[in-house]
């Protein structure tokens, strides 16, 4: 889908809510809708195509090149008050009810934009949310990205597995830049979010950031990483055993992969949110874990490492064809350790083949159920 | 300076504002007042210390471990709303005057905190930018954290150029991966922004991102990039030439080297951010290329790559003893190329030892002036 087309339902989400345009002021909305990526940026849509233009973007003058090369179809104003600017230039050009992104705007930038319609019959109104509906549900060429950047961490935690890089006398810090060394070398631009890797009894914090703790036979070494593809996020977490596991780890490594099953088969189009959850976590709290999975199943992954839909015990709505979502559950025992299991899937409706899943290899595709896109194997691996 | 100390600079601040309390909602500023940095926490300080207890930090149950172990002298509470439940708690307290920050906190965030005070006689003031004042001025610590970040950049560029990295023949993006390795090889925890590497044309790209293009024979080489130690930011570019260089690039060169000298020298407390701008721009517009300079002088470094002060045209105030900015003018020509040359620095009095500069190097310590953190030469370099 284009910039364009992503537009162009935007406009009939603003008409239909009584809006004559829409500021957007989120930059990953930003992106979303026009293509351009700077850190600075804000867009202004109209509703009605038949304005004096589409849509307008604006940025400040470190980005003039880049804002023409990334949205040539845009309209393209430097500015440092963007919003103000472009509240103005709808003010200017005669709209009556603009809405803005009131979970993005701050209390002190809505006087911004207040101050810019002063003597203009022009109404801010709350519009919080609308792209990041649109953007819940990825189009053929998102999820193409998404695949890509799954594969490259796939690939890398393949090579690092198999070249020995999890071996005890390493430190965290040590297998954390090899693993992100080896998802540029299959094609990450970056990393998608700092890697965590968890060692022992770091384990059992479920966000740990790598230290010089060093690599121990015995130990739960728990790894949560992804790569960055052309601004879309890989999302994966494994856990291994270096040398042969206790039976209290083989115990709640079972739990969780169960679990984590469980979940994944719960991803069905139309499922409510919360049953998603409930489907693995009622497997760990029957088993007596239950205080030690203390964060939400899962969350939408694209743009954004965490973005709609929220999966967690107290989420309302319900799971779309053709989201992007993470199973991860967790069991962590503090001061010993803790497994995390976590793919990155797609919300198929597996009814029939569309053009967004017919390029993908058939063992992924199921006649029903969700798509996978984080490859590596989920058995206890013994290292 | 411990956290306590911050909080305590921060009590007397809001105390003389007539604010009973202070919601603190940026994660930065969280961090900077309580030593915690995960990706979700909120802070609420109470500015008698008398109250119940001096601060709560608020965070949710993937942070319990990180925040006991990061800020093991505040009370830690685990919930999902964070700033509704520390209001809360502020209203039960008794607070009347309740300070939030309205710069980061967005419109539909002040509705649930307005929420969460109903029923209870406690009003929520606007209070913005109070932390960032604080971390202007950065202390003993923090400058400490800064050299290194510094240091790790320094030693990572003369690495990359006495290996022969910088040659005809290798991508912008094997460039920047090579320095961005070299950097965690000396140190820095992770790189403090995305690399720039602008080869040719593209460096009259301000902000240019890493592509596959090849760097040629008489190419401008700008290369604007940090190192990142311990929360804290170094942000330094330096520009090369492949070769020997033409007379247009020659002429470039100078003037922004002889302008990035005048807006270093400019660096001293109580100078108006705006003369300081002006001290390197006279020079640049004076010589024709003023509408080659589209972006600000400088802007102060620390937590954040991008904090108070701005050194810009229309930056109103004056810099401060011991805040840390850079300088990097800069001159890009459209299709042909660019410069810019940046130091991040220390605006330092002077007048006497501190103990913040006893340590440093006495050739950075004029008896007068900014203490430069980039040491990497800046004279053209002709590879």
């Amino acid at each position: 889908m284009t910039h364009s087309q992503r537009r162009d339902k935007l406009k009939a989400q603003i008409a239909a809510a009584g809006l004559d345009a829409m500021l957007v002021t989120d930059l990953i909305n930003v992106r979303y809708l026009s293509g351009f990526s700077g850190s600075n940026g804000a867009l202004l849509v109209f509703a009605d195509s038949d304005s004096e233009c589409e849509a307008v973007l604006a940025t400040d003058g470190r980005y003039r090149t880049q804002a023409a090369q990334q949205a040539p179809d845009l309209e393209v104003i430097i500015e440092r008050a963007l919003g103000r600017q472009l509240t103005a230039r709808a003010a200017t050009a005669g709209v009556q009810k603009l809405g803005f992104e009131s979970h993005v705007v701050t209390v002190d930038g809505l006087d911004a934009l207040t101050g810019a319609v002063e003597g203009h019959h022009t109404e801010l109104v709350r519009a919080s949310g609308i792209v990041e509906g649109l953007r819940e549900i990825k189009d053929a060429g998102e999820l193409a990205l998404l695949r890509l950047a799954c594969e490259a961490a796939d690939a890398a935690l393949a090579d690092l597995v198999q070249r020995g890089g999890l071996r005890p006398g390493r430190t965290e810090k040590e297998v954390g830049r090899e693993l992100e060394s080896l998802m540029l070398d299959h094609g990450a631009d970056t990393i998608s979010f700092e890697t965590i890797v968890a060692a022992g009894p770091n384990s059992a914090i479920p966000h740990h950031r790598p230290t010089d703790a060093v690599l121990a036979k015995g130990d739960f070494v728990k790894i949560d990483f992804g790569a960055l593809v052309a601004g879309y996020h890989s999302d994966m977490t494994r856990t291994f055993v270096l040398g042969s596991p206790a039976d209290w780890q083989r115990e709640i490594y079972q739990l969780v992969s169960q679990a984590q099953k469980a979940g994944r088969e719960a991803l069905r189009p139309g499922a409510n949110l919360r049953d998603v959850d409930a489907a693995a976590r009622q497997m760990i709290t029957d088993a007596g874990y239950g205080d030690h999975f203390g964060h939400g199943l899962g969350h939408g992954v694209g743009l954004e490492i965490h973005e709609a839909p929220g999966i967690g015990a107290t989420s309302a709505g319900t799971l779309l064809a053709g989201s992007v979502v993470t199973v991860e559950p967790g069991v962590y025992l503090p001061g010993r350790g803790g497994v995390r299991i976590e793919d990155t899937l797609v919300v198929a409706t597996g009814t029939r083949e569309t053009p967004e899943t017919a390029g993908a290899r058939p063992e992924s595709r199921p006649e029903f159920g969700p798509e996978l896109l984080t490859r590596f194997p989920k058995e206890l691996a013994i290292l």
